[in-house]
């Protein structure tokens, strides 16, 4: 590991906790160099749904860059690109009647939420963005400013402004009306709150901790922002593309946001991709005011068209996806019911799910454990306080069952210390 | 080409220029999807130096991938990446006697940039930058910030602040000493400049309009960096990896910057990839601190290392950039001789070339009777006005001859006309 | 009036409520050029707590200028400062056991809040402030950040950052447990919110509409700053020199905050005078860290020590103040009951009262009906739905018997319409 | 002295450099408690510009206090505004027709400054202003954001950003033509120079060294930003009301720029008092949107309007002012030739003149030296290099004499040692 520990920034985390060297990787496994297998429920923090190198996926990768397929286009036309918009249109926009425009941001999550704030501010002349607490969007300046946690802020090393958090759903555990503060500010015009160009909100807050906002909850977002003309912009850049269920986390809350970030799971394949989907009529910009140089990645359409056709032509992977989210949610209030003293909390949907323990010191020691038992899992929320659970949604009943067996054994080895 | 027309923001902008669709690309060339080549003098915009689908790496990738070897898994330990720093180590930075630590920042340029910054705040605690005139180093918020083009930095919507331009080598045409202004600022408590955190630069200015500093106004810069207690963070995403000969832009100046940016070529495929190169003292940064999901990118690790072995073992590729660069210099003071009246001029140092025209209409209509000929050549420059050459590096004399000959005749119709 | 109407700036408002040309003023009276005598319940909006041209200061004030006593000063030291410095000791500071340093921060209000600001980011290295909904602090642009009035803070012309309004005393009618959100988002280390340099409030808001925090309120929230290391910053602009009964409006708290802010009243005559008090640990300035040249008006410092000497030796003028301030208070209980379909709501403490109608036009209504009587009221709040007094502290009980007469009336011929 | 120690900030600077408690002043003396005199050649840092309690205003002052006219009078009209404002009308902008609209935007010259960038940005809806390297404009957040001194600025606690400094005149003694920097900028659509919405300026720096813009360079600044369609800010809050000689500073360079700020001495008795003068076609202000308390001080007015009648009537004191500092020019030029190897420099215009020292140390010897000798200057200049001259415009050349003894012998001393 010695060149890792000379040559590698003391940034890197995830190799702290699982101190081996991967080599290979396939559907719900990952092997090291000494072929140990992990069972995988972290997925790539959500950008693997359809697990480590699908065969599907892979065959057409493979014979794309065979047969010399153009791999580096910028924002050119390609057949490639062609074939994933054109797929995009007929398997996810028009059967659920949504109408956008699509941006390629750059090749990350948050290349989508920096489009998205940028295009949010051009379109209202305003500069003010609301976001919410827990929040997660990335490690850009722009992003980062609405990001919650104060160790990632902290490394802007700016005050970054331009931003108000407001609570989050179940932020007070429903003591409180919903956005009953929020709109109040909004209303006063002597509360000092500087008129927001839009609100930025994930449907579930992956790294905040699984907090999953009730389908009312961001019904009643989409409300408000429609009441004050704010656009709402929602990120799912984890938690879409299936992670709860349904292709985007909102669609059951029956609502079409402003503008959509996606990215992580997009191309389906774990190659970079982001998309940003943009309402007709947001479409203002100036001819490469918004560029950069990995917008056209071809080998990530190719995976990406491929991986919306195989999962998204058809309700069966939405339907096991939420099976299993009801599996993992039994088992988990099973675990809570044995642990009363404990305090454990269940959270998610779909298949983002986590469980919440008394502090992150906890949480951490049931990763590692589960860690030592072939199980790779991470936590996540402001303490590292919860077990977050992103498996593959193609993961078989049998590796679900193994890996609730593991967790099983070490919350217990844990707790019963 | 309706879908694109329908679906695709009209934020779209090289496709405009060169409206076909694109389907293979091998070495110098790309063809449409009716079979027709193009010379490709644009090379992903500085991200192609190997060529299309360079077989050596393509070979590398294929194999990988078919063993299912790991290919997207966040900044853990793999083996792709031990390989990858290994060889960066062995072929880069140990033969040209520079320590550094490698950061991840993200899969973009842009990602490299934020790193960048953030790190150079962090570390001296103090927000401001010097960026310079015409400088370009992304779209996100903190790399827009430092970024030249008013144009692009109108799409962010906030008012960009933190950074102070200064003045690019021969802005003034020499007419004045060197850094006078800036280093004046600086040692005038009363200037009213924000003592800044760090400089950042390039050693071409590619997007600038192919602005070759001369090696001694680099030089002069990291002195005046070193009295001040600046950072100097060296951009080089579009310059580095061979684009001016020596693998790094900024080596023949003799200097070791504190942070080094490098993108694009850096993966050699196409393939989404960046690292900032940070003094190892430099190395404060918490775990997790900056993080993000395409930062381990296995495939993009094999091609990285691979195309460091393959071209940089030895210092041909070096040896044949320059001679292929001053080719074009050659061919350029040609046709400068030839139009005295059009007062053109020839910039750049390698295979980054540019020949200035009187405005950004006459460049327009050389690249456009350039691509008419099946030649892709884009033009930069604040007004466009620049025709710019970023030819792979791997092209063979013949192409680099036809590519000349298409340019020669371009310009004649459009001048004669 | 036709010289105001060609040469003064459109920005002034008084005038346009109150259309005749003012000469003369003595005690609670102003007297146009016409010789009409107006009762005058706003008091320079808190700036004449002792009455027009208060017959001892006026003999103190020319007594200094015909002595030729030094009228500017800067901060040097004269006799008229060491007589003030001591006076302010000696009458507010000893007998109330409060330790502080004095600022003389330049003329204003605004400049008491910039110093305070100013301090207190440099002394905890946070740059984050909070404010309250509805707060005034001034129109400078420090100040005016912390402040609530939308169309104010439009004029700024630059986004108002580094502060995030929380809700004042009442804002919910009690239906939230008080500081629930703000320290919830103090405790979540994912918030989002940036760690506070400061909070800034004021003990009774007048611009925003006469909201008198409760007492417990304001000692809430000196806890709050303690548990989290905030320094407590009390704007006692309007509200201090006795406005609410006691000197400081915070004294009744049993608080004594880390900063407080004087101006307006501080002078005695209407004079420009302004003081920032810092606990002595506090003060970390370099000299001449902020500076200006109004620092110094040596005639303020006489008759601002002739007032402290005058009312504040005894505890005469604030009895007198909390009597009449009750006065009022049982005068609009009547009117409210009197009215009820009106649904008018009574607010305020001492001699800073309110009477809120249900929108700025009745309230607009009644002040100009008053002004046709002779009686000199403003609104406040944000949209002017507060009829506001703020009559001078030494009004006679007749006076205030004939202003309330007159407000009767008004209210009598607006609701009755 | 016991009082100060305890009580005062330690943020006093002037009654350091002179230890003793003033009591009186007259003309161009000052009094301390002990009664000796000591010969004012700072004058409240230009405040006084007619001398300590000039007598005509003296009794102006002391008339309207007697006959009870009013004190403090917000925005409202009174006669006593009236006249002043029809007496600025009469003796100074009709004579120079200059057509103007007056903004009363608050007690101090920070408070016309901050009312002119707010101006100036809600007019262009541009947020970057330009300011000039070793500007001195205000403490308050606005005004120091403009400022240049380092040890000021970091006073803020925050990042001072949208502004960028210039070179101003003679910065760098000639070696590049006027304006190339800031107009290649401008020009330059990639220089990363947010566009401006105003630039300013001082007609002569005061706080910056005495730096007396050639009336040509004033003049070409004009034109630029009329070329550029910038606004032009003329601080003249220390140089104006005849400092130079003409009233207003600029008034020979042939401009009447967009704004002129308006301080210190505009009262004429040391009175806190300020204007804003701004071309009507930039009277765009809602009815309060900027305002304040402290904008009709009454007895300001009176002093003001006195002092225009008396001094402005005709064109003697103008006269008179360019004389003496004709005078002090010639007794300078003597020094500076007395003591070539010290490199002296004199600096200045009209009655604000500075002698540039090798150092702060030297300067502050000096001024240590004429302190004993009974005469008071100050420092100014980045490193306080420059000893500083703002003697009373109504000083008697026997003052003048003494003075410039005075300061010839402490030179002596200072330089023979």
């Amino acid at each position: 590991m010695n060149i890792f520990e000379t040559l590698e920034s003391e940034v890197r985390s995830y190799s702290r906790g699982w101190p081996v060297v991967f080599d290979r990787a396939k559907g719900s496994y990952l092997y090291d160099e000494d072929g140990r297998e992990y069972l995988d429920f972290f997925a790539g923090a959500g950008a693997l749904n359809y697990g480590h190198n699908n065969p599907a996926l892979k065959q057409a990768l493979i014979d794309y860059l065979s047969r010399d397929g153009v791999t580096h286009a910028l924002d050119m036309f390609t057949v490639a690109k062609r074939d994933f918009l054109q797929t995009l249109d007929d398997t996810i926009l028009k059967p659920r009647d949504l109408e956008y425009k699509v941006v390629f941001p750059g090749p990350g999550g948050a290349n989508a939420v920096e489009a998205a704030l940028k295009l949010a501010r051009k379109v209202t002349g305003k500069e003010s963005v609301i976001n919410f607490t827990n929040a997660f969007h990335g490690m850009t300046l722009g992003a980062l400013s609405v990001t919650g946690n104060s160790m990632k802020r902290g490394g802007a090393g700016i005050p970054l402004v331009h931003a108000t958090p407001m609570p989050y759903d179940k932020y007070f555990d429903g003591a409180y009306p919903d956005f009953l503060y929020f709109e109040k500010l909004l209303e006063d015009s002597g509360s000092g709150l500087n008129e927001p160009a839009a609100v930025i909100v994930e449907g579930v807050q992956g790294e905040g901790g699984i907090n999953a906002a009730r389908l009312d909850w961001l019904k009643g977002l989409d409300d408000l922002c429609k009441r004050h003309d704010i656009l709402l912009i929602l990120d799912d850049v984890q938690m879409g593309c299936g992670r709860t269920g349904p292709f985007f986390s909102f669609e059951e809350a029956g609502i079409s946001p402003d503008i959509v970030c996606l990215s992580k799971s997009i191309s389906g394949y774990g190659l970079p991709m982001a998309i940003t989907l943009i309402k007709p009529e947001l479409d203002v910009w100036e001819p490469g005011e918004h560029n950069g140089t990995f917008r056209g990645i071809s080998p990530a359409f190719v995976t990406a068209a491929e991986a919306l056709r195989v999962y998204w032509s058809d309700d069966e992977l939405e339907k096991s996806t939420k099976a299993k989210g009801e599996r993992i949610s039994a088992a988990f209030k099973g675990i809570v019911e044995t642990y009363p003293e404990a305090n454990l909390l269940a959270k998610g949907r779909g298949l983002a799910r986590g469980l919440e323990f008394a502090d992150g010191d906890l949480a951490g020691k049931v990763c590692a454990a589960a860690f030592e038992r072939g199980l790779l899992m991470e936590t996540s929320g402001p303490d590292g306080e919860v077990m977050k659970l992103l498996p593959p949604l193609t993961l078989s009943d049998e590796e679900l069952g193994k890996g609730l067996d593991i967790i099983s054994e070490s919350i217990k080895t844990v707790l019963h210390k």
